[in-house]
């Protein structure tokens, strides 16, 4: 039986052009200055974040519409399921990645106890600041960062250090720790489907064991609802202990029709429901969208500079192009930030 | 980044011993003649289909220390994972295992719309019924069979055909439907430990999409909770409509130390209890067994000759060898299937 893994470009190629933003953010300077009005959301009314609209409408219509017994629409509560995407789709995205600021304060980190990297590439370009050598490297050398900081150690030392970074890693705009970052109208609307009988997951292009590190504490999504990248891990016994150890290669890439790969492979059934925003986003809202029946698929539009960051077409983060063409194509629901959220980050 | 994937040798390997089992079962004679005692399950107890004995009285024990609120054992409802082996575990695996069965069927059914199979091996041995020469093929014939049988349509049509199979095809010894060879005791703890708030998951090295097919209406466990070895799938547009196809590569093999890798990408959360029956289940029982406070691993032993199979460390199929001495040596809970089963099949 023959096996072949392509490599994981498109994912690479996202790194290689977000790296771009590393420039001034992330090697250089400290926290900026950003301001965001933020507005208390009611937690009367369902969907209180949201303004009255389209796209608040379009869900509140949908999930009426699949959860009304003996109507024509009517879906059983096991087959509620709704998936979501979450870089750029539950938190923010930009300048990079957040798993990427990670990965380069890991490898920081990381420096003391690795003499070898203040000669050795691309480290010792990270670690002197100079971003344009670095860069210079390309793939290789954000592979290498990834690898440096995603492996060699157990599932469970990953995830404390993860959590460890969660708890005091700031964002270098906002200043705010990065669970911070957060859509509130996407949490209320992760309550809202919960609440009507619906199952929810993460199927996201980043790695699995990162993300599980807080979806359950901050979006109530437990791990086993967590679809994501996935590392390849080596079982073995240290000390006589069974130990699950991260190794460099990539197992899966979760992104673009990676993502209804997974879902097939990882849920078994077909969403009712898919959240999104970027084109990594498009065959997984696709997918969802061609099952028969109800089907909703939404995409939210980063449109508010003020509050928030306004990208899309030409964005090396998180871009948005052809699924937004799609989006206005085939009538997917489109959330403007700036005109449908009351609030975009929670109040601090 | 680097991508490696080795060639799935275990699971081939074992298909090659299993298939020795071939000769005389698949190929050659039509259903026989066994006879089984079969006692019908009360349903008034936990577990009545089990004698009173070490085994039961070890489940009872384990379930009581997790459950009790205050107790020191006491484990939260959301991290009641209890994981189970499929083939040998919750089902029969002789005299090959019964997705094989399905593989070989399949092949014949297809063999009309490939007049090309009649000059190529090894499906011309298999159609001639020369198992000597399709054996001969070795790794490669039996590839060649899976693949054309379980790749090349879409996991919906994958679906359907399996179904239907389950639905028409009969065992060659006991002449049931496949469905109808798995063990009620199994069931009884399935519904036992959902009934305390485990949530069970299989995690078989069979195939993800062939278990599903029948997972939920046999064992009550819903597709997002059947972990299984995966087949890659490709995502295409057929007359602009999504399609998932199924390619004959493996992406991921789920059997020995892939059990625990796959548990810990897929669940997130370490099993408190682990149920198998043959050493491919081994590091899945080890990895559960090791966690911290109360956990419980149960090994099914083949021990009825008379009702089902009785085998261990000398059979092809669903080998039984590290993982009993092991069990003895840890204190894991063994299931004689003789001795502690009341029934083995359902009442037909």
């Amino acid at each position: 039986m023959t096996v072949a893994v392509s490599r994981p470009r498109p994912w690479v190629r996202q790194l290689i052009l977000a790296a771009g933003a590393l420039l001034s953010l992330v090697l250089g300077c400290g926290p900026g200055g950003g301001t965001h009005r933020r507005t208390a959301a009611s937690s009367a009314a369902p969907l209180a974040s949201w303004n009255d609209g389209e796209a608040k409408a379009a869900i509140l219509r949908f999930v009426a519409t699949v959860t009304t017994p003996g109507g024509p629409g009517y879906v059983p509560t096991a087959e509620r399921i709704a998936v979501f995407d979450n870089d750029g789709t539950l938190w923010a995205e930009q300048p990079i990645h957040f798993q990427l600021a990670f990965a380069l304060d890991r490898v920081r980190a990381l420096a003391p106890r690795h003499p070898e990297w203040r000669t050795q590439e691309p480290f010792n370009h990270l670690l002197a600041g100079d971003t344009a050598a670095f860069l210079a490297g390309g793939e290789h050398a954000l592979a290498a960062v990834m690898a440096a900081s995603h492996s060699g150690m157990s599932t469970d030392e990953f995830a404390a250090i993860v959590k460890d970074w969660l708890r005091t890693a700031r964002h270098p705009r906002t200043g705010r720790p990065y669970t911070s970052m957060v859509y509130p109208p996407m949490l209320e609307l992760l309550d809202y489907l919960r609440s009507k009988g619906f199952k929810t997951f993460i199927v996201s292009g980043g790695g699995v064991e990162f993300i599980r590190a807080f979806a359950d504490s901050v979006y109530g999504i437990p791990p086993e609802q967590v679809i994501g990248s996935q590392g390849k891990l080596r079982f073995e016994l240290r000390d006589g202990k069974p130990q699950l150890v991260k190794l460099p290669d990539v197992q899966f890439v979760d992104d673009g029709p990676g993502k209804p790969a997974a879902i097939q492979t990882l849920i078994g059934r077909r969403p009712i429901a898919a959240f999104g925003n970027s084109d990594g986003d498009q065959q997984m809202l696709e997918w969802t969208w061609a099952g028969t029946g109800d089907r909703f698929a939404l995409v939210v539009h980063h449109t508010d500079a003020e509050r928030e960051w306004a990208y899309d077409r030409g964005s090396p983060v998180g871009r948005l192009d052809k699924a937004l063409e799609e989006a206005r194509s085939a009538g997917w629901t489109v959330v403007d930030m700036k005109a449908d959220w009351k609030q975009v980050f929670p109040a601090e």
